[in-house]
């Protein structure tokens, strides 16, 4: 890619595309085990899972957090992750369900492109006052628990929130 | 108040008014250091923070978890959360902001009405892989807090996102 040819496009492939972990999986470049796209937003396992059954959800255009996002657009979003919530609950057949949006290293945000984290619990699963602690897990153990979730979406009614 | 006259009254009373703590800040009958007020929502300050700051945002009607409210609501409820944390962030020159919201007693929710955590980050603040420890907070002590948060808000432009 000739970046010096055109500064745009310096600011595309150098900031999104090549560095961003998560606009590499929004374009297809970068592996996930993906559970629903649509227009604004995809969504694919976590590779650290909290818990079996963590998916993140991330807006396709590229916002560091969540104070660069328009309100109608983080409006639009979370419509969809209570939608995707609702699947993962049932699919991973949790007790209960955090939702969880960090932004900033402070607030350990890693991927500096707003996610939010849908992490399945279950009845004493953890010490109170800690998250149970991150497993390592295959690309084919994650594509499994996907495939779980994706059966419970295929036979829920399509998102039909209207657009913030 | 006689319940047994009328089905829905039962319903509104008993399990809305008296039992519900949110629903009680919500109608003025319970004190809160209240930040926000709009058709929709309340926001009032958490009475154990994890960090001074700590903010809860609550719809007015009455919801257990994500899962009973119409996605239009979610979506119009986290919009105004961005709103609503972009003002805790620069009211206590907070390092990240953590939104979080818990959905059933195994996800940790503690009170059964939907509400959103906003909860005000700094670097080093605890050890990672837990959240600092809630603190012991007085009503005049947030009363101060959130009287920082309100002056950020009263020179914020008024929150104008469409409804979803």
């Amino acid at each position: 890619m000739l970046k010096w040819m055109n500064p745009l496009e310096v600011f595309v492939t150098g900031i999104e595309g090549e560095d961003c972990v998560f606009c590499g999986i929004v374009r297809g470049m970068e592996r996930a085990a993906s559970v629903y796209e649509d227009e604004e937003l995809v969504a694919f396992m976590d590779r650290s899972p909290i818990n079996d059954g963590h998916l993140l959800v991330a807006p396709k255009v590229h916002y560091e957090t969540l104070f660069e996002m328009p309100y109608e657009e983080v409006g639009s979003l979370f419509a969809r992750v209570a939608f995707l919530a609702s699947a993962v609950r049932e699919a991973m057949e949790a007790d209960g369900i955090n939702v969880g949006q960090n932004n900033g290293r402070a607030a350990h945000q890693i991927v500096p492109h707003v996610h939010v984290h849908i992490i399945p619990r279950y009845r004493d699963d953890s010490p109170v006052g800690r998250w149970p602690s991150r497993k390592a897990a295959t690309l084919n153990a994650l594509e499994r628990t996907a495939e779980r979730i994706r059966k419970v979406l295929e036979t829920s009614p399509t998102f039909s929130a209207p657009r913030g």
